[in-house]
């Protein structure tokens, strides 16, 4: 697998022109290419440049709709509705980390609610933006069905990401940031690409059991983390993100990658809370904690590591396989 | 080990006589009582009268101020903050929820932050009460240090309780009840009592390593629930319920049972969240997923279990250890 270093401008300019050339808006485009490059900056290149050619074959089919200006309203002093109008997540989002801090230091906290949404790639991403602008942040969100209530069989709740960042005096921002299945689901996708089995405890077959085939474990659901707690938390979540909000929840949702079908329609919620909502001294008090886990022997920080990658990647360019940028270049030509 | 059952009408008489005669106020004796009682009927007895003989100690070696009067002041329009005094957490969890639902439904979600507090039982109580009025209500606490940063040795974060509940349109509330351990840690405590062993993976001892030792286990660590993303978590309830509310972090926290040291001064923070903030219809969506967990073969809808039990022992009164109760009778005569 031959690699490409790309600079966040040859990387911007990629996504943009592909996405123009695929039934999407300018500003629609730039926004999908804060996310894909801030997911490749993470290290996270699942959620990154990976998905542009289902993002664009999903635009292209009317799936997602590229053109879609995501509608907000201030329904209360505290709580902004975003209708993403079936377009890409990431500009609803956008609208709702514009209004969040303000509201926040107003209220003391709150809460933006995305219906009508789809895939929204790495999570902590988002709640990091609210750290920089020094707020508290925490984001849910659903994802198709994957994961089945404790001792059942049929998938309802996603693999749900939680995200939680917190600005640190005097440091970047604390970022917490994990799906609720034990294992990513890209994982047993790519053991079924290889042809090789997963370890077992990752999944279950359709019957409920433990399977090493990533075919039987693809079609049956994945173990939660922490088993049936983390089921609790996934369940928590599609109530947070999807019933509260008016989106589909998991179990509704098409995929995120086929081109075919109706729209996900998945949902995102955003919390916000101003860290001198209680006094003054928060962030300190956060430094505090996280300078301990900082200089624990054998223990790391929520957040350090995307944030050297983040250094590391933004001078030496991003590693981008040449196969997907050939993919991509001809897309809608 | 002999049992009686007591009437919730006795049951609520012996806490509050008892704690009278242990410089605890009325008001703060039937706040205890009504919690304690709450925990024996949601089947957490470990959270329930057994607590007794410990509360009573502290009261009346002044760790906590049964006379304290929780002070609150709403910071903002969306935010309470609840100063416990260093009396029981009880009086200062109803403050907060005497004013959250109308904040919730003004705001369209409010948060509470509640310091300078003790050891707050069935989270999933205070939750649960939310949601009876209407209202989504999500809590966290924390507690005494029992879990490291994942890799590390040395316990940082509680065990962690987060708790969830929702308004179901047509049936009683969804309540999700969790702690971050694997297992509780009352398990640990009961297996060194009898002199057994625990299975590996429960713990850890003070050198990191798997435990079977129940004594080693209470030197060292909890193991995670979900191992590295349980920690991930943890360290997101102590931000959110102490850094954030100016409540001591687990590590500065002193024993929730001992009578002995300054008062824990731990923390509690609740988000009451509106069904209505993002549109109708909200806990007729949380009904419909409620239902398909009901009705699947093998799964079990969180909350469910304690409602029956709840029910149960309304009717046929909450057995207490006799041996306890003779303990409990004669507490400061």
């Amino acid at each position: 697998m031959s690699e490409k270093r790309l600079s966040i401008e040859e990387a911007t300019g990629l996504v943009v022109e592909t996405l123009l050339r695929c039934r999407t808006s300018r500003p629609n485009a730039e926004a999908v290419a804060r996310a894909l490059i801030g997911a490749e900056l993470a290290g996270q290149a699942g959620h990154g440049l990976r998905r542009m050619p289902s993002y664009c074959a999903q635009a292209l089919s009317g799936k997602v709709d590229g053109m879609a200006m995501p509608q907000t309203t201030e329904t209360r002093p505290g709580a902004l509705t975003v209708d993403a109008a079936h377009g890409f997540a990431y500009p609803a989002l956008e609208r709702a980390l514009e209004w969040l801090p303000d509201a926040a230091r107003g209220q003391g906290v709150a809460i933006a609610g995305i219906r009508r949404s789809h895939h929204c790639g790495v999570t902590g991403l988002f709640v990091e933006r609210l750290a920089e602008a020094g707020i508290v942040g925490l984001m849910i969100a659903n994802s198709p069905a994957a994961m089945a209530p404790w001792g059942g069989k049929r998938a309802l709740f996603g693999t749900n990401p939680i995200a939680f960042a917190a600005p640190l005096e005097g440091a970047e921002p604390l970022v917490i940031d994990i799906s609720l299945s034990k294992v990513a689901r890209g994982k047993i996708m790519a053991a079924k690409q290889k042809g090789v089995s997963i370890p077992e405890g990752w999944a279950l077959d359709t019957e409920g059991n433990a399977t090493t085939d990533p075919a039987a474990a693809l079609a049956g659901t994945m173990v939660p983390m922490g088993d049936v707690k983390g089921t609790a938390l996934a369940l928590m979540v599609e109530m947070l993100c999807a019933g509260l909000t008016g989106a589909n929840y998991a179990y509704e949702a098409t995929s995120f990658f086929e081109a075919e079908g109706v729209p996900p329609g998945t949902g995102q919620t955003l919390i916000a809370i101003d860290p001198t909502a209680f006094g003054a001294g928060a962030t300190a008090r956060f430094a505090e904690m996280a300078g301990l886990i900082d200089e624990m022997d054998g223990a790391r920080l929520p957040g350090r590591r995307r944030q050297a990658l983040k250094r590391e990647l933004t001078r030496a360019g991003i590693p981008a396989d040449r196969e997907l940028l050939q993919q991509i270049g001809v897309i809608g030509l």
